[in-house]
């Protein structure tokens, strides 16, 4: 059952923005534009205009004609960034992506990606917007937007914005009362942010906008196209029997309260396997401070276990999402959806004492740690807000099953690396990481301890000789010259690497060192 | 003119404490023990018991026999943890040293050095210590601790002690007033931090410590072993000249205050040159948010440009100590001194909007940078400050001269490189990059573009076409493999630091790749 717009537009002077047809506002866009969009993890970004977009330049053969710099919070959906992507619509793209088509064009040079921390920091030489497209569920009574199910960089792009076009989503309920809207002043003498507990508010619940920089609003009942979540995996299952036995240790030590510090978790299977076993497991009254709320947290709420979850994108497959709104009463006041600005803020982090836990490509036996580039160079999707929050948290902790299956070889890659071929996150920040193998502990560790704590813990089987050989040659070689801070060998460090292109595999037989 | 001790330990109880034979303490001390100082880049450590226990080792043949985990928030000074490395009195080390001796023990394995961010996160797991020995200037009627030239993690290391030796420096005019002590409450539900201007004070002039846990006081009449400040160079003098007209560009462009935001400054001779540049040119009002005041910051000072300095040490040479000390009441409001945990503090790093400046041991062309470990693996004095400042200021920028000497090349390395061995910093944290060649804004570029802007600003001209075909054959090789994002040749991305063991230099003549 849908609203009425007008329903949703609640300040009556500016139903005089609305345009039906939003065909008519395609003169607002010209080539080489800076726009930036609402959205964060393929929820709550603008659809109707981007597709009307996509269908002119599909229509009048405009590819590669008429380019973008676009700016969005995190990733937006495959029916826009991903279809723009595969029109040649895109020259810039910050900070952070997802889609085939897109990682295509970045990878083959066509689309210039900056890498960026989400709680980018407020950078005096950023260009002004030309256009801002934000998806909102409401427009109050003072004309403030109230966003969906993500708010990202919304408030920061709208600061930004030279004009603003709001798509008005009646298909969605109004989430007005989840937000908690406290943005950052941009200049100097800010005052300390003054939330100290998961659930403390202490903004709006909608963001102030110009109401002269609005340029149209339309109407929209597209949902997001976001994707079932996939099923949990014998390795996924493992890793989270692992983290969960590690928290009941520090409880048990002393160290962690029997609630737990609050959880950050990231996207994806493991993570989604962590919060599935947090609900099945002997923790309660939990609180989460993290980016996105995803699947398994409604079962994590059912079980009654967690108190509270603080976000800046709930990314629900579509079954989720309809139970979420069909219970919205039992649900609200248990989220609280900030800017990213907030969610991924080292003050907050800092003072939350978070507990962190991301999906790395490869780390390295000294603790450093790849988040973005497969062999140093092509890109996934960006860092994200992996490094806000594992620079800053009380526990970072990396988890990844232990090796990836090649073409050739089900075990060809191994995540652990003698060096990582791109460092994201270095050894100065990471504290545990966690493979289906095993935990390793590095708090306290020096270098060529934590070595041989990860490739024992660890490693696959297949892999722990090949790796200790390489500690093992390097040291001896180190030793020699007196650099055993960290021993490497510079001309093989990348061997297991280089030999996926010759042989499929990293399982080198032989190191070529003369012993 | 000492002052006596009676007069600077002004809790008359305390005197019961004081021990007037050092080598009495002897029976406090085990092998294998944790212990703290105070102290941060040379200055403020103590010197009496240390020294005692040296000449313990070395006239009991005890080398090797009676070593020490030793925690000291910086650097202390060659009449102590170099000595002591030079007994093999150390065992492990954190989280920052500078010796000839010290980095010795650690490249040869004998010392296990944690390299740790100087705002270490608060780590449930950390170890009580066994002795903390606290250098102080006076000791309050309240029985409190005054330091003297810094503090460090004095506060820290207090609230860790199991049992404190103080020593109390009577050479040294007591330091009271100078101090603001506002340390973290260590647990959960920790309040905002309330400094939101640089001459803020939010704490108190002293610390407190239970009584209980002191077990001896000693006097002391040693002064720290400061060097003098080394002689700005040719190529310093060009770096800070570049930085001083970044800054203008940036002050023209509205960008900057006239008077710059808050200023870190490293240590060294860059460090040095820059703020001597700043004491002679155009900006006035300026505040300083750093970690260690140097020589050319009384001169910066006596201009009048320079309004306040905060840092957690003041690390003059022997020659601008006698010179602070002359006119004490000129400096002594211009000047606080606070917890290393609140001059590296993220939040307020971030919340101030501080320009940090740092010196890498290399970078490479997509903006990464290497602080630590000379050909991945030989430590030379750890990470410091550089992390905490460069992570969360508004600018970052690192300077270093573009080439260092080999025994046989005068230009044989390049600061910039290909790929760094060693990830402290990455190209997600990083700004400005500067040599004696020039100034890189790499802000808003992406990763190729960086690569360009680097090699053609800041390279040696010897090196520029080394590095731009290194980019060029590593442009044309990932292009066939679709990893365009930030192309490497993982088989040649080390050949030029592999080149100086074969042959002396960093100028490879070939980069050996089927064109």
């Amino acid at each position: 059952m849908f609203s009425t717009l007008a329903s949703r537009v609640r300040r009556p002077s500016l139903m005089s923005k609305v345009v039906k047809d939003p065909t008519t506002l395609l003169p607002l866009f010209e080539d080489g534009m800076y726009m930036g969009w609402s959205g964060f993890t393929g929820v709550g970004y603008p659809k109707i205009i981007p597709i009307m977009l996509a269908e002119h330049v599909e229509q009048n053969n405009l590819q590669g004609k008429l380019k973008f710099n676009l700016f969005v919070g995190a990733s937006s959906g495959a029916d826009t960034e991903d279809r723009w992507a595969k029109n040649n619509m895109i020259d810039r793209r910050y900070p952070h992506q997802v889609g085939k088509n897109i990682q295509a064009g970045i990878n083959q040079g066509r689309i210039r990606f900056g890498d960026k921390h989400l709680n980018t920091k407020d950078k005096p030489k950023s260009h002004n917007l030309d256009v801002v497209i934000i998806e909102a569920t409401e427009i109050t009574e003072e004309g403030f937007i109230v966003p969906g199910a993500s708010v990202g960089a919304t408030c920061e792009l709208i600061q930004m914005a030279d004009k603003i076009i709001i798509e008005v989503n009646t298909k969605l309920p109004s989430f007005k009362g989840l937000h908690d809207m406290n943005f950052y002043h941009r200049g100097a003498n800010r005052k300390p942010n003054l939330i100290t507990r998961v659930d403390d508010r202490v903004g709006m619940t909608s963001i102030p906008v110009d109401p002269e920089k609005i340029v149209a609003i339309v109407e929209s009942t597209r949902s997001d196209a976001t994707t079932p979540s996939e099923p949990m995996d014998e390795s996924a299952a493992l890793i989270s029997g692992h983290i969960l036995e590690f928290f009941a240790q520090e409880v048990k030590q002393g160290r962690m309260p029997a609630s737990l510090p609050p959880l950050q978790s990231g996207i994806g299977n493991i993570a989604n396997a962590i919060i599935g076993g947090l609900a099945r497991g002997p923790f309660s009254n939990v609180r989460v401070w993290t980016e996105v709320i995803q699947d398994t947290f409604l079962d994590f709420f059912d079980e009654g276990k967690l108190d509270i979850a603080s976000a800046t994108s709930i990314r629900f497959s579509p079954e989720c999402f309809d139970r979420f709104y069909a219970r919205w009463n039992d649900y609200k006041d248990k989220i609280i959806l900030r800017p990213q600005t907030i969610s991924n803020a080292a003050e907050l982090i800092n003072r939350l004492g978070v507990v962190a836990m991301n999906t790395p490509v490869e780390f390295d036996i000294y603790g450093h740690a790849n988040s973005t580039c497969v062999m140093g160079s092509r890109m996934l999707n960006g860092l994200g807000g992996s490094g806000d929050f594992l620079r800053n948290s009380k526990y970072s902790i990396m988890h990844t099953p232990s090796t990836r299956p090649t073409k050739t070889d089900p075990h060809g890659i191994s995540t652990i690396v003698p060096m990582c071929t791109h460092v994201d996150h270095t050894e100065h920040d990471l504290d545990v990481f966690v493979t289906e193998q095993g935990l390793a502990d590095l708090r306290g560790l020096t270098p060529r301890d934590r070595a041989r704590e990860i490739i024992d813990k660890c490693a696959h089987p297949l892999y722990k000789p090949i790796l200790t050989e390489y500690l093992e040659l390097s040291t001896k070689a180190c030793m020699k010259d007196n650099m055993m801070h960290e021993p490497h060998m510079l001309r093989h460090a990348f061997d297991m690497h280089l030999n996926i292109k010759d042989k499929g595999t990293m399982r080198i037989e032989d190191w070529n060192v003369s012993k």
